[in-house]
C-alpha cells in the first residue's frame, strides 16, 4: 500500500508520500511517489500515486511522453488544473483498461494531484481510477490517498485552512508516522513537498528513516500522547452485571 | 460499520463497544454489540460483534435456545474459552449459511469472544466469519472488529500488558473517540466493560453521547494533542527544485 497526503492552505500547498511498495511480503521496494512536473514556467503540477505501481509509472510514462511530444494534450497545454486532472484521469483509465484483461480491478490507480496553473489559486485534486475528481475545501483542507484511516485522526484535529506551513509539515508528518507505526506497507523515506502561490516550484525535502528528525517526532509524541491519558476523566464502571 | 475493541490485561480484561448500526445511511440506529453470558455460575463470556445485524442476532438468539433447551453443546457446556470460540464460528458459519444465497459474503459476521471459564485464566479470542480465532497476546494485548484503523493509534502508543484496568479505559474511549470523529458509521452511546479474574461478572457502564465524561474526554484530548504539535522539530525544506 501507501499513504499519500495533499494539504491546501491558506499560505500554500503542503504535500507528504512515503516510498514503501510491496508486492507481497517479501517484495518490498523503495519507490518514490511524489512527482513534480513543471513545464513552460507558468505553471507546477504535483502528481501522488496510490494504487497499481506498474499503471501508475506507465501513467507517468505517457504524461513525459506527450509532454515531450507536444501531444495536443498535455500538462503543457492545460489551461485549468481541473483540466489536468481530467487529462490524468483519462490516462490512468487508458493504461487500467489496457491491462484489464491480465489485471482486473487490481491495475487501477488513484492520484493526487496538486499545484499551479497560471493565476488561478494553487488547489489540491484527487483523481480516481474511474478518471473524475475531487477538490479539497476551506472546511476539509486535506485529501489523502491510500492507507488513509490510521493517520487520519491528526489532520482532524489540527489541519484547518489558516494552519501555516512549517506547522503543517510537522503534522503531516505526525500523521505519516502513526500510519507507517500501525501498517507495515507504509514506511519511510517520507518525501515532503512545499508549495507557495506564484513560486511554480516545488521545495522538496526527503526525510530518511534514521534522520534525527524522525528519531524526535517519534519520541515527543509518543510522550505526549502517553501525558495526555492520565488526566483523563476517570470512568466508574457500575455494579457487576451478572445476566442469566 | 461498528468498532469493538478487547483488552486482555495483567489485572483483567476491558471490553469497549460502539452501539451504531446503519443500513445505508438514511437507516441509522442504535443497537447494542456488547453480549454477556453466565451461564452455570463458573464462568463469564462476553461477545462483541461486527457485520451483518440480522447474523449477528440470529447467532445470538441460537446462542441462548442452545442454552434454554440444554443442548449437548453451548456456553454452559464448553470446558474452554477456545472451545466456546469454536461453538460461537460454527454458529456464525451456519447462520451466514443459511441466507447466503440471498446474501452472499454480506451475511457474515466477526466476533470477540472475551471471559473466562473454570479456573482458565481470562482471555480474548477474535472469531472469523470462517469460524476459526485467534487469540490477543502479551505482546499484542488486544484485538479490534470492525472500523480498526481510526484508532489503532492510540493502542499503538499506549495499551501494555501492565496498563491498569482505568488507564485502559481511558485510553479505549480515546481510541472510541479518534474514531467516531473520523467515521460517521460508528458512535455513541458506549457500552464499557471490565472483568476482574475469578469474578465471573462484568462491570458493565453505557456512556451516552451527551455525558460529562465524553465532553470532558474531547475537550482534554483535543487539547492534549494540539499542544503537542508546536514543539514537534521543524523539517526545513530544502531548496526549490524545477524539474524539466
Amino acid at each position: 500500500m501507501t499513504y499519500c497526503l495533499a494539504m491546501r492552505l491558506q499560505d500554500g500547498l503542503v504535500l507528504l508520500s512515503d516510498t514503501r511498495t510491496n508486492a507481497g511480503v517479501d517484495n518490498v521496494s523503495t519507490y518514490r511517489k511524489l512527482h513534480v512536473f513543471s513545464p513552460g514556467g507558468d505553471r507546477l503540477l504535483a502528481l501522488q500515486s496510490a494504487g497499481n505501481l506498474a499503471t501508475t509509472q506507465e501513467v507517468l510514462d505517457r504524461i513525459a511522453r506527450d509532454l515531450d511530444s507536444q501531444a495536443p494534450e498535455s500538462l503543457a497545454t492545460v489551461a485549468h488544473l481541473f483540466e489536468a486532472a481530467l487529462y490524468v484521469g483519462r490516462i490512468g483509465r487508458e493504461v487500467a483498461q489496457a491491462h484489464r484483461e491480465a489485471l482486473g480491478a487490481d491495475g487501477t490507480a488513484t492520484f493526487l494531484l496538486s499545484g499551479q496553473v497560471g493565476d488561478e489559486a494553487p488547489d489540491v485534486l484527487l483523481v480516481y481510477p474511474e478518471g473524475n475528481y475531487i477538490r479539497a475545501s476551506d472546511d476539509r483542507p486535506f485529501l489523502q490517498i491510500g492507507e488513509s484511516k490510521y493517520g487520519k485522526y491528526l489532520l482532524d484535529f489540527a489541519i484547518r485552512h489558516h494552519v501555516d506551513l512549517p506547522t503543517a509539515v510537522k503534522v503531516g508528518l505526525g500523521s505519516m508516522m502513526s500510519t507507517a507505526r500501525a501498517n507495515l506497507s507504509v514506511g519511510p523515506p517520507y518525501d515532503i513537498g512545499v508549495y507557495r502561490p506564484g513560486s511554480y516550484a516545488l521545495d522538496e525535502l526527503r526525510v530518511e528513516a534514521d534522520s534525527l528528525v524522525l528519531t524526535e517526532l517519534h519520541e515527543l509524541w509518543e510522550t505526549a500522547v502517553l501525558d495526555a491519558i492520565p488526566p483523563l476523566p476517570a470512568v466508574a464502571t457500575g455494579a457487576a452485571r451478572r445476566p442469566g
